[in-house]
């Protein structure tokens, strides 16, 4: 009979199971084709970063990460805010984030659908499409996978993306001083999940157009793959993450791959109007827990050498985008919060469990 | 309400849905690094080959594959004959399998394992050990992927693997006059199925030796690599696919894609002792029908040119490797099975239908 002890959670099994078994895999693996053309893995699992890296033959690497996306655990689609059209957009860029975080170019899709015996062709189709039309708006190629049936709607795909050879935003070369930022708003998808799935239910209301906004979080979700170009190239960027696991859980795991710590300035935090909204209504969580906390928002949580700061800002306004500085990194291990009062606190939101 | 008829089989939806979709979608692709590095898709989701293939810069090509396994869904897994080791290994080898396939050599498993939350850190633990020996054994790293828990045991993959540039083996290149070749035995994993599954527990048995091969044939299937590189390597094979959907619909999906018909040779197809000795069992269907039907093998069918095959054949010796020579490519576009008596009959062993 298992013991609860015998039973870790999705982090502890990260750190003790998948580290030690995986333990000294990167940089250690190659193999050659018949004309000397040498395969070399840069970045294995032991790196637990969004990406694994290989260096091929030719100018170039290539990252390839791995998403489950829930299906029908989903919550929103159970409580039928989401179609599977929207799920199927869900699944490709959840996995074109892991390859947006790396800086690298997607160049495909692959896709595992399994459908209930029950699902029509025409909402297999939607599936497909939506899909496909996250693929297009990233401009790779879905080149199928797998399909076939199963109890319940499972998706699962892998994205593989090219990058030039060395370019690959890891997360462990954060140094102490460099600048901490993020491409856009957090807690948006938490709040969404928090609004649709509790206050909601419970009579609180937002006005009709955040509500459109909030669902849009799930229904259309933007792999920053622009961005993350933009910071692969530019040269300056020591460590990048996706915030698909919430803001908190990346800015830690940067800080335990690069072994500094970061002070935050709640100050400097992007707040969004809908997270805001949502915090508001009676019941709500707190705004910094939204935006701290499990929300998937798949924004790119970066450092960039302080002297290169400005540089980096002018290339993101030169391709119309933009970034916000939210704190620095620090040679003593702890990351905090210094709050508007200058109190420095612990990095508020729930830790990242992926419990279901 | 769903009418039966809006709800196609698996076949039927690869044939309708997947391929309208996804038509046109080879070799219309192309994207390029900041140093002018090209990326071109030459086999996409169109073909509807057991991988994609991507020319990259440099004088390799790299394939791309995913399979998901059915993990609890595994008859033999919920009997309790396998274990879960065994299906992590399994899953590691099917996605291999269609590396094999391709001709080319594996690099890379991403692995997605969703756990219910009652599994115990030593059960994870054998997953996990499960599928890296059977990456150790095709000498592939496992670069991770996604973990996490999930109403059940789900286990899905997708392997890339590396070939020389243009070498890829496709189901497309047939030509009439070509020979039909299978590198094993084909089923053994469906004579176990039906043994375990039906015929063992109404009272029927074979010899414990003929048992444990039975079992090793879900525990530790063998994705056929070595093969696929001797065949892609040798310039003289045509058209490739392992049969994880069974010989027939091998033979069949190699006639379709390549617009020639077959003449299988009854006398010449390999017959396993495991396979008669199972069909021998009272209740148990004929020889022919396990080894043409959806047995999971993870041999590979291939077309050879006539005048190649004995080079061929000193190539696979020279490696301790061998294949069987089972008919010959046709232009009329039919698939048949000549039986020792001379009479030509379709090919037997259930349809592919992949439901559950």
């Amino acid at each position: 009979m298992a013991d609860l002890t015998d039973i870790s959670d999705e982090p502890t099994r990260l750190a003790n199971i998948i580290g030690s078994v995986f333990a000294g895999q990167s940089k250690n693996w190659s193999t050659r084709l018949s004309g000397g053309e040498e395969v070399e893995l840069k970045v294995g699992a032991d790196a637990q970063d969004d990406c694994a890296v290989f260096h091929l033959d030719g100018q170039q690497d290539i990252v390839l990460g791995s998403d489950y996306v829930r299906g029908a655990k989903f919550m929103l689609y159970e409580l039928g805010h989401l179609n599977e059209y929207d799920v199927g957009y869900y699944l490709a860029m959840a996995n074109f984030s892991d390859i947006a975080a790396m800086g690298a170019n997607p160049i495909a899709l692959l896709s595992v659908i399994r459908y209930p015996r029950t699902m029509t062709d025409d909402t297999f189709r939607a599936v497909i499409n939506g899909i496909n039309d996250a693929c297009d708006r990233v401009g790779a190629p879905n080149v199928g996978g797998d399909i076939g049936t199963a109890e319940r709607l499972i998706l699962s795909g892998a994205a593989v993306g090219v990058i030039e050879s060395g370019r690959a935003l890891l997360r462990s070369g954060a140094r102490p001083g460099d600048r901490l930022c993020v491409t856009g708003y957090t807690g948006i998808a938490a709040a969404a999940q928090k609004y649709f799935g509790v206050l909601k239910p419970e009579g609180a209301s937002v006005e009709d157009e955040k509500e459109r906004l909030l669902l849009s979080s799930w229904q259309r979700p933007l792999a920053r793959i622009q961005e993350g170009r933009c910071l692969s190239t530019s040269g300056c960027v020591t460590s990048c993450q996706d915030t698909s696991d919430g803001l908190k859980a990346t800015i830690e795991s940067i800080s335990t791959s690069s072994n500094v710590g970061f002070v935050v300035d709640e100050r400097a935090i992007p707040v969004s109007d809908l997270v805001a909204a949502v915090s508001a209504l009676p019941g709500a969580p707190p705004t910094a827990d939204l935006i701290f906390g499990d929300s998937v928002d798949f924004q790119l949580t970066f450092t960039v050498q302080p002297t290169e700061l400005e540089r980096l800002r002018q290339m993101f306004r030169g391709t119309g985008l933009s970034f916000h500085e939210i704190g620095w990194a620090t040679e003593d291990p702890a990351v905090l919060l210094r709050r508007a009062s200058g109190a420095m606190e612990t990095l508020p939101g729930s830790p990242w469990r992926h419990n279901i």
